[in-house]
């Protein structure tokens, strides 16, 4: 089994450093094997080959199984021209690699209330995925920037296809499927057309489950719903930016961002497997980083790619323990306790794996 | 003076009632004169004129010097094609009237705290206005959908010329400068060309308010940190749909978007106000509405269009008093207490004006 390791930028080393650390547990534990091989991508491959992602890269990703990457990202690439910005690295992988689907779930681990800025009896059992379509609408639309007489325009189109929709709500039921069977799709009806038709497709392919419950919310409501009743929602599914933005705010609702990973998943099983947190170059290279969304991706990454089902659990397991012991990194350390290091916190996790 | 009124559906009726109440006290107590003539807007104009907008309803608006309006929509026109649903009305006004900025302030009122799901200590001191652009972007850009050989597809086109952008950010920054001078800017300027068009028409705006302290926000970090640390953001500015969605989250912190009001304004001194809330089709007809959002956007009228600025915040302060006292429609009534008519309330708060 190979692994492409795109660290990144930022605190990405450092979080990627503790996940592998982690898999090299479960290659011991449950007798796996998987190969690693480290590659450039992000500000870093631009300082260093003049772009986000090189093609070495991405064939590199292609000819893997799994790809685990850090972050990308930082101040000093923050004026660079589209192109010559880290998150293309990310945008390229998506769409060279066809990973259509993101997956974000988002669960509270026990002693996490405290960290959070909702009240507990708000986020108590709050356990929802948000399935966001990855590689169509805005994102990948044509973009245009002109000048007249009047001043500039500038363009972005919005625009999906009727498979492209399908798919991802196809995905989106049968997770629904196999956990409590609700799916809220979220898109914008009473204003978009690409919603309509989103609206359309997800009304005929429920029609192949009618064992799950469907609801429609408006992407303003669903903001708020998101704040006021999060714990109602189980499985969310919607196109790329609404996806990009609520994912963003349900991160925050079960403590830190630092605890959520992610996966991105097309057609095979090639997935790639990173946290929902940013690069956070302020806190880079100190050690205090927070690798728990690293090493929950690596979770997802033997779940969804490898089905290596038990060993996933069993990394989900170590990090529950590690937590609830008190072990924390800075970021959601309880007051008056002594706060663990990235490494430490890898350390531990890997030292509960069984 | 005259005010056009447009109940519209569900609790509409009954909650621009209470504002007109409150209003008609104003009159008595500060001895100003307001002429209201009512007309039809959203789904009862569908079903009775087969309109959601009727021309005779635009025109009373754009004769009058400032609109008030309940809230338009509900299920019965849900699967009616685009043009035939009452959200047009809105969308009809806003471009109709010239209807560029959208403000939503979101203030936590004394005693609110209990109501919101975030926690107490973060929700102190919440005072934010959203400054939302709203004739433009990909509300109004053109839209389509062509049927292919491989199905359908839909297209919403994202467009932004320069002055609207100009415009309605030179607002933001006036506010800022009147407030605590501090404006956030939001975009997604790490995809969207529109976003990096109006980055940088901010960063040629900011030269001419030194004062005022600017950060630019991706959006999604903006959604995340709405509930991280609300009480940090002063002026937010945003386009169209980006508007859309943070403000209804915002419109959650503070409790209830049951006391959220807002104002949409254009060049000159007309504009339209309205609950930001909707028009609640369940619970309509019961007297049980909260009526606060509707009778705190004639507070703004008074404000914006009129300038009368004693009488807005007495307006305010009556709502605030009657609030302390523990009078609350059942949406916001703490527990023990009885709860008290949309019409009681109105009551309340005309007897308090002075
Ligand atoms: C970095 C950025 C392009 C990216 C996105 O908008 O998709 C990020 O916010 C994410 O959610 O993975
Ligand atoms: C009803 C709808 C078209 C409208 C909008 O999206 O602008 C509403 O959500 C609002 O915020 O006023």
């Amino acid at each position: 089994k190979k692994i492409a390791v795109l660290p990144g930028d930022g605190i990405g080393p450092e979080i990627v450093d503790e996940a592998v650390k982690v898999l090299r547990q479960v290659e011991e534990v449950f007798g796996y094997s998987f190969e690693f091989e480290f590659a450039m991508a992000g500000g870093g491959a631009i300082d260093r080959v003049g772009t986000p992602l090189p093609q070495s890269t991405l064939d590199l990703c292609k000819n893997s199984d799994a790809v685990l990457l850090g972050a990308v990202g930082g101040p000093q690439w923050d004026e660079n021209p589209p192109d010559l910005r880290p998150e293309k690295a990310l945008l390229g992988l998506r769409k060279g690699l066809g990973l259509y689907s993101n997956l974000r779930p988002v669960t509270l681990f026990e002693g996490m209330e405290k960290s959070s800025t909702l009240r507990p009896e708000v986020i108590a059992g709050v356990d929802l995925v948000v399935v966001r379509e990855l590689t169509g609408g805005i994102y990948f639309g044509e973009k245009t920037r002109v000048k007249t007489e009047e001043g500039e325009v500038a363009t972005d189109l919005l625009i999906y296809h009727e498979h492209e929709i399908e798919r991802i709500v196809r995905l989106a039921f049968q997770i629904a499927r196999g956990r409590s069977k609700r799916l809220t799709s979220v898109d914008k009806a009473n204003v978009l057309e690409s919603s309509r038709l989103w609206r359309s497709v997800v009304q005929r392919v429920a029609k192949e489950f009618p064992d799950v419950e469907l609801e429609h919310m408006l992407v303003d409501n669903c903001a708020m719903q998101m704040v006021r009743r999060p714990a109602e929602f189980d499985v969310i599914v919607t196109e790329n930016m609404f996806g990009d933005i609520l994912s963003d705010e349900a991160a925050i609702l079960t403590g830190s961002i630092g605890m959520l990973p992610s996966a991105s998943l097309g057609e095979g099983s090639l997935g790639l497997y990173e946290p929902v947190h940013g690069s956070a170059p302020d806190i880079a290279g100190q050690g205090v980083a927070n690798p728990s969304a690293t090493i929950l991706s690596a979770a997802m990454m033997l779940r969804h790619t490898f089905g290596y089902e038990e060993a996933a659990q069993s990394i989900e397991n170590a990090v529950r323990t590690v937590l609830r012991r008190g072990h924390r990194t800075p970021d959601i350390a309880l007051s008056g306790q002594m706060a663990v290091s990235t490494e430490e916190f890898g350390d531990r996790v890997a030292e509960e794996l069984v």
